[in-house]
């Protein structure tokens, strides 16, 4: 039941698995094995033909995979006794019943509609049928206003945008993005702004009129096209009425072998609840990467194989107006709020070496626990090689590698490509100081405290990079000169800084030598100005 | 002793993590901390400025590291009882001894120069100097000719094509880059020729006259200009004259801390033995990768850190001509060799999602333990995405993921950066079938033999891929009749193939379930063709 993701993945290994069995895919929209994560560029015109969204179709998937496809067909309940599934045509509106030996649920999730007035005015994108109504409206409106600055939200954004309308990004909390932290963030924002977007955060809607969209403040915002994209639900209400069991946050809960609380019922994807890799607690993560691979691994279970439900780390990225913005594990924001301990660590490498041309810059950030160094998340946002970076993470994540470990990864370098001590190897550098006591260093959103509470601010960069820019009460004292001016500096509780560490690094290990009580302010200059940040610069027009 | 990557590398840590301790460089040529591995692209003009190859200057070590820096000065003598090291400035000629606690050596390795006639007239690339000899000397140039086709001979031979000369690549073994396998590398030599390089292999040079070169068989090519890129040999004749114990294959022994066999004396970079990460015996390996790391690491040695000298896998990538050439571990040659068993895998996966635009393909080959399911090696190639790739693997390896491993990889998925299954995930999942039994599989280079024994060889490819080009004796069944025509195959011993490998699996699941002893052919006719072509097609004018 569902004929997308984890569903089509498990009917095409299921077949190459067992030739003879009967295998039957109900889907309730008109196709089957569309591709998703392709719907907002199909909007945006950037995806040109319809047809490249359509992976597979009921016919070839009939002829190669000998499967029965059913289309606008709706599976409306289950009968776990008689193990049949009672499904209706959705055309003919005939009804029947489908035995099962096991049955799949992977119905995934639907979008969230908040309850404001004038909601059925606005779209919302899961399929093919939305994308079709979404261009229809796109190429009757000038202005466009999405609601929900996620992952989804900011695609259609940019690519009504590329379609030429005028569009609002509205999201209710401060920042786009949630699995990104604050400081990481700003850059997304800058992003959006520059290219013409309009940016509303820590705004809400309260309704929807025939062409606006009313805030929070009384605010009238015109609007042709009004598209929704706060967040998704898990799909469970035939799972739950069938007596299944949910997990707390409504999806429906599998064991280690991808079975529901009834053995003959297996569920994947974005309707099932998955296994933190952090925690090992019950989450929900909605992404293709695992959806799809649980679909296999559904098949191979069904088929014998014993093949145990692995944990998410949920690795996801997302390409913004020619940025990637990518992340696994945990984020700053959740650790705080569970009250764990972490360390981060903020570094703003090059994509690639410095000195070969078109080298961009990357912002990447690594959280550690303190005590195990096991790695908990990562951030990396740039124009090219974020997404390496944090599949290079993930990989350590799910290998069980720590920061340190990092550091003697020995990685592919040529200039074009890479850089002889990795953006990877460098994080491990700084895990390894901060491990070992080498470095001690204090996080931007900690400074102003600090500073309040005495401690000397000291810029080592030079006094071309202080005059464009400073921290209040910093005082400029370039690394070149430090050892010559010592004296000028109060022996304890100092802070260095330069633009993203690594001179502040050299600093502090120079004024530890000397005996001075001195933290780095990690990321440096870059990452401060970036997490104090409260809003993006208005684009210049 | 050495200026550049791992002696560089140490002095800078040294001094971080000593301030007081006094640090002195030495070095035979006229900088230090140059960028090796961008000479190439200075010769090509792609990194116009000279200067950016100078990453620091003896005056910024100098002031930022109070690193004490002799450039133009050679160690001529190492006195290990007395613990000095006799040094000569080369501008002066002035001879003294330095006295040291510690003594690095990284020297690097020198350029092999093949004993012919008129080899003084060909130039080597290893710093600065050379490479502005040979941009002078192109200036004068039409016509260039590179001899030796690995790593830095295809990078010159790209390069001097930039700069507009008409080039010749002459290498003695029938394919370029030897890390590469012969069905990969077809890719690199076709791209080669595309780009309008003459591409001569299994060709040696005899003799080089003022403005020739003389091949083995006679042929006078013209040449203005001649460079030799065969290979590096360690520079270990200081060490070796100071009764240092030096490895087989010429590098100077060091134990698992870096220590050389005189405990005060380290040595890194390639000067140094490395251990082979694969098989834990003494290699060499002479990456920048490494002795960047190595030359922190004797930093960490030198102040009482305990770090363990890092086996290698030697994860190298070359940039020629927009392709990304990338590999990691042992090649299925160097296997073969030494006789261990080994399981190769072979796909032709996009880098990312099919329906996005811009996907370009990527070859990618992975060999394993088939006893162990260890990852031996691998090797990458196509326009982007090749990187992370190796990238991903070479993590995986030295975290001691076995290949089945890569199948649960949580990589992040978007259209224009992967796939939702990744190349990754495919290679895990192709290694899970083979190490379970689900699909059993022939390599190209064994597929005639096969045949001469008497198996069918079934293309499941459509009529129109088969028409414009199969291979001799295969019979085409498209994989859509295939369950409708299986009396037209004999039961015993057939051979499935398709363009890449999906298809033919699909089919070899089909043919087992129907009771046939079936082998799909490894990467398809994609690999065959390129493993059985013997040469690259002439570039069309």
């Amino acid at each position: 039941m569902g004929g997308v993701a984890a569903g089509m993945s498990t009917a095409a290994r299921l077949r190459r698995l067992e030739e003879t069995a009967t295998i039957t895919v109900i889907e309730k929209s008109n196709h089957v094995s569309f591709a998703n994560c392709g719907l907002p560029y199909h909007v945006g015109g950037i995806i040109e033909e319809r047809t490249a969204l359509l992976l597979q179709t009921p016919q070839t998937l009939t002829t190669r995979f000998n499967i029965n496809v059913r289309t606008r067909t709706e599976a409306t309940a289950i009968n776990r006794d008689a193990k049949t599934l009672h499904i209706r045509d959705l055309t003919t509106g005939n009804e029947t019943d489908l035995p099962y030996d096991a049955l799949v649920l992977a119905p995934g999730a639907t979008p969230i509609r908040p309850p404001i007035p004038g909601i059925e005015r606005a779209k919302t994108l899961r399929n093919i049928e939305d994308t079709d109504a979404i261009i229809d409206a796109a190429a009757k409106a000038q202005t466009a206003i999405v609601i929900g600055g996620g992952f989804i939200g900011v695609e259609m954004a940019e690519n009504l945008l590329h379609r030429g309308l005028k569009v609002t990004l509205i999201e209710a909390s401060p920042q786009v993005m949630p699995p990104i932290d604050k400081e990481m963030v700003a850059q997304v924002h800058q992003t959006i702004t520059d290219a013409g977007i309009t940016l509303r955060l820590s705004t809400t809607v309260t309704a929807i009129s025939e062409n606006h969209v009313e805030l929070h403040n009384g605010e009238q915002l015109t609007a042709d096209l009004v598209i929704t994209a706060i967040g998704v639900r898990p799909e469970s209400h035939l799972a739950a009425q069938a007596g299944l069991q949910l997990g707390e946050h409504g999806g429906i809960i599998v064991d280690d072998h991808y079975r529901t609380s009834d053995p003959s019922i297996y569920a994947a994807g974005d309707a099932a609840q998955k296994k933190d890799a952090i925690t090992g607690t019950d989450t929900l993560i909605p992404l293709a990467n695992t959806a799809n691979l649980q679909g296999r691994r559904i098949a191979d279970t069904i088929t014998g194989r014993d093949v145990p439900n692995r944990p998410v780390l949920g690795t996801a990225i997302v390409g913004i107006l020619g940025l990637q913005v990518a992340t696994v594990g945990w984020n700053e924001k959740r650790l705080i709020a569970a009250g764990r301990q972490y360390r981060a660590i903020h570094t703003h490498p090059t994509t690639h070496a410095n000195y070969y041309p078109g080298a961009n810059s990357l912002a990447l950030k690594l959280l550690i626990d303190p005590h195990t160094d096991t790695i908990l998340g990562a951030q990396a946002i740039g124009k090219d090689g974020a997404d390496k970076r944090i599949d290079i993470i993930a990989t350590a994540m799910q290998a069980g590698l720590h920061a340190c470990d990092l550091a003697e990864l020995e990685l592919a370098y040529a200039p074009q490509f890479g850089s002889a001590k990795d953006p990877i190897n460098m994080l491990g550098f700084i895990a390894e100081n901060r491990a070992t006591g080498v470095e001690k260093t204090i996080q931007w959103h900690e400074l102003a405290t600090a500073q309040h509470d005495g401690a000397t601010l000291i810029d080592v960069r030079t006094p071309t990079e202080f005059t464009a820019g400073a921290i209040p009460g910093a005082i400029n004292v370039p690394l070149d000169e430090l050892r010559e001016r010592l004296t000028e500096i109060p022996q304890n509780n100092v802070i260095v800084h330069c633009a993203v560490g690594i001179r502040g690094h050299i600093a502090s290990r120079i004024l530890t030598a000397a005996g001075y009580h001195v933290r780095n302010l990690d990321g440096g200059y870059r990452t401060w100005a970036a997490g104090t940040t409260t809003h993006p610069t208005p684009k210049q027009n």
